[in-house]
């Protein structure tokens, strides 16, 4: 067996021992990784050094430098999220189902673990942080791959995290760093030990690794998340949604791509919001009416994440064309209707097929920290399993659980007996 | 584009519009279908006859005979599977999570159909009747294929379904009959308008699936169930559970495979299980130890599945060893404990990685109509989505619906506001 391949298999070991342990263990375990980081402060800094100056060297954008840096500041944060994961319920072990089949026949559906998971995330250390430590709240064993950027950082990080860990109780192999790409190429045929694989990052990147392997996948090809501004919406409202959903971070999955306006708004919206988001410092690219209407180019493909100051503009019939037009041209991932009719926004709600839909709010809400999740550890388009926001909820399976005295099929097949089905409240 | 890619693209279109469509109109087209079917019995009997003629003629085994039959009592049965559909609770649209993130600004989780599901089933026509029903009451748009012996009965009970739901409101393409292998290949590839596909039938066939497609595969391979009998167990109990998980139903998924005996209950419980399991029919292989004990042949494989009058039996050291070699050589389908000792039950119920595990009765009722949801689709023993036997709640999905009043994510950003997170109690 390949070095891969043993680690794996070791993981599904701790991961049958980490569906046992109670949730105190699991808590000390949390409080020890906050504790073993900040005593490693210095060590961590250095290694993040290596990091930043190996990046500037090579010409590595300032954003992402700003995302690779890991100082007192993020350090603090990380460990202010283990303390609230810390407060967080146990996800595991929660009853959602009780149904009394039969006289002392008891039928339970119980929240677990789901195993083995592997996430692949971008040259974020604190993004390694959050995500060991969802995976060991949930129960999970975890495979981690950071961006290349970052493997100082990480290594130091994945080190203390797992070695404090197994100080207070967990099993060996419960967190385990990959760092070459061939490791994450490797892993996409380990199905027998990993049960599913957590992918962030590119487009690209994550379409092959879901057309690459036969394990579950969870996450998000790409975000193209559109604004509808409704005939009944407050012109103040749209611009100023608009603006955020548009502007307040540009290169995320949740920002606005696309803005939907009702013809009969044009007139009390149209010139405003092209105002309000030029002023932003986005360029417009506009279906044929609105490339007129506003003197801008033409949209060349509705289907298209800019990540950037640029966004499309269409000006639809009503919300009917609107929803139609998401469905065929989103992703699944965030869109928004700005109106003030209940009715309108119910019917958009319920009629638009994506993970999170939103009235009179800015798609940059759609987040799991916002969420109030304490940290995501992905996104979903998918619709089975979790789906929009995954935190600690979406990173559990659950299993039924029967117990009788002595009951067998053959007295119900027989129809000696007959069964009952009471279903029980549940908290 | 080819027939089957118009029909999947006709199918999204149908499921979008199933997705609105209120719990009246469903439970109409349930009400409707179940008149239809009454009306056609003859045209439904006369195909089905058609089937079994053939059937005959080709000599398939009279146990797959009596599945294929179709006639008077299973109309009955379906027509009242039907009824007690109506009767339970829509499951889309269920709240499941409310969250107060601010003041004026709420988020809720509520459920919402897949999409587009195909099952691929053996050859059942109730089954077909079943399937299409779940879907069309968990609001979701269903590619039918099952096997080639019913042909002429499935495709009298589709065009009845399919036309009884779009009399009673339902859009038309909600229902499509797949009639070849072919057909089932090529629906493999279309990912853009399938959402999940359900194959049951034979280890083999499942693993292609599984293996074949890109889209989301919910089912088992196959299904080796263990009874572990405990030290502590009521030998009573030991046994009837024990011929019953074994000999009830040879041929199906949840009937025990092996039998695993704690060495302390080999006094106890051996001879007689023997015997009982003997007399029976059942031929048994066991471990070296169990083999001399016994006088049967020795065991070649455990992890296998015989669907038959046949049976593993293992002398194990003890509860731990039990589970295992569950984990080890199980598939995560069904197992259960004989004990009166409820910790290790609890350990066990814990331990154990399957979507069904019970205490003190038997791995046959590990099944959706006996679980009380009604029917099931399959049972599924990914930890992914839905687990175990799947009825109406494992068909669907969620969506979040976040409703503001103008909120920008700024505010949260620049520090001029701070999240609430108010977790409010649903129902």
């Amino acid at each position: 067996m390949s070095d891969l391949t043993l680690q794996a298999a070791e993981a599904k070991r701790a991961s049958r021992r980490l569906a046992i342990i109670d949730s105190d263990t699991k808590n000390s375990a949390l409080a020890n990784i906050a504790l073993r980081l900040k005593e490693n402060a210095e060590k961590i800094f250095d290694a993040n050094d290596l990091d930043i100056k190996e990046a500037e060297t090579s010409g590595l954008e300032t954003p992402l430098l700003k995302r690779l840096k890991f100082r007192e500041a993020k350090l603090s944060d990380v460990c202010d999220g283990i303390n609230s994961l810390i407060t967080l319920e146990d996800p595991v072990g929660k009853m959602s189902l009780h149904t009394t089949l039969d006289d002392g026949l008891e039928l339970y559906r119980v929240s677990c673990p789901i195993g083995v998971v592997g996430v692949i995330f971008e040259s974020r250390p604190d993004a390694l942080v959050q995500i060991a430590t969802l995976c060991l709240k949930s129960g999970n064993a975890v495979f981690l791959k950071g961006g290349r950027e970052a493997k100082n950082t990480n290594k130091i990080l994945a080190d203390i995290i797992s070695s404090a860990g197994i100080e207070a109780g967990l099993p060996e192999g419960w967190l385990h760093l990959l760092t070459t790409r061939e490791d994450v190429t490797a892993m996409l045929a380990l199905n027998e030990y990993i049960d599913l694989i957590i992918p962030r990052g590119s487009n690209e990147f994550v379409k092959y690794i879901m057309n690459n392997t036969s394990i579950a996948v969870l996450g998000h090809a790409d975000g193209v998340c559109h604004t509808y501004i409704d005939r009944d919406c407050d012109p103040d409202i749209a611009v100023k949604v608009a603006v955020d959903a548009k502007t307040q971070y540009v290169s995320v999955c949740n920002a606005t791509e696309t803005f939907l306006i009702d013809r009969q708004a044009v007139p009390k919206v149209l010139d405003s919001l092209a105002e309000a988001l030029k002023a932003s410092g986005v360029e417009l690219y506009g279906c044929p009416e609105a490339s007129r209407l506003l003197s801008i180019p033409e949209v060349e493909e509705w289907h298209h994440e800019y990540l950037d100051y640029k966004a499309s503009i269409k000006i639809v019939e009503d919300v009917n064309e609107a929803v139609d037009h998401i469905n065929k041209y989103g992703s699944g991932h965030t869109d928004a209707i700005i109106t003030q009719n209940e009715e309108t926004a119910d019917y958009f709600m319920s009629a638009v097929d994506s993970g999170s839909v939103l009235v009179n709010c800015s798609t940059r809400f759609a987040d799991g920290f916002r969420y109030g999740f304490g940290a995501e550890v992905g996104i979903s388009t998918s619709k089975i399993h979790a789906r929009g926001p995954v935190g600690l909820e979406g990173m559990v399976s659950y299993k039924y659980k029967l117990i009788g005295h002595g009951d067998i099929v053959d007295d119900y097949s027989a129809k000696r007996k007959t069964f009952k089905h009471i279903r029980r409240e549940v908290k």
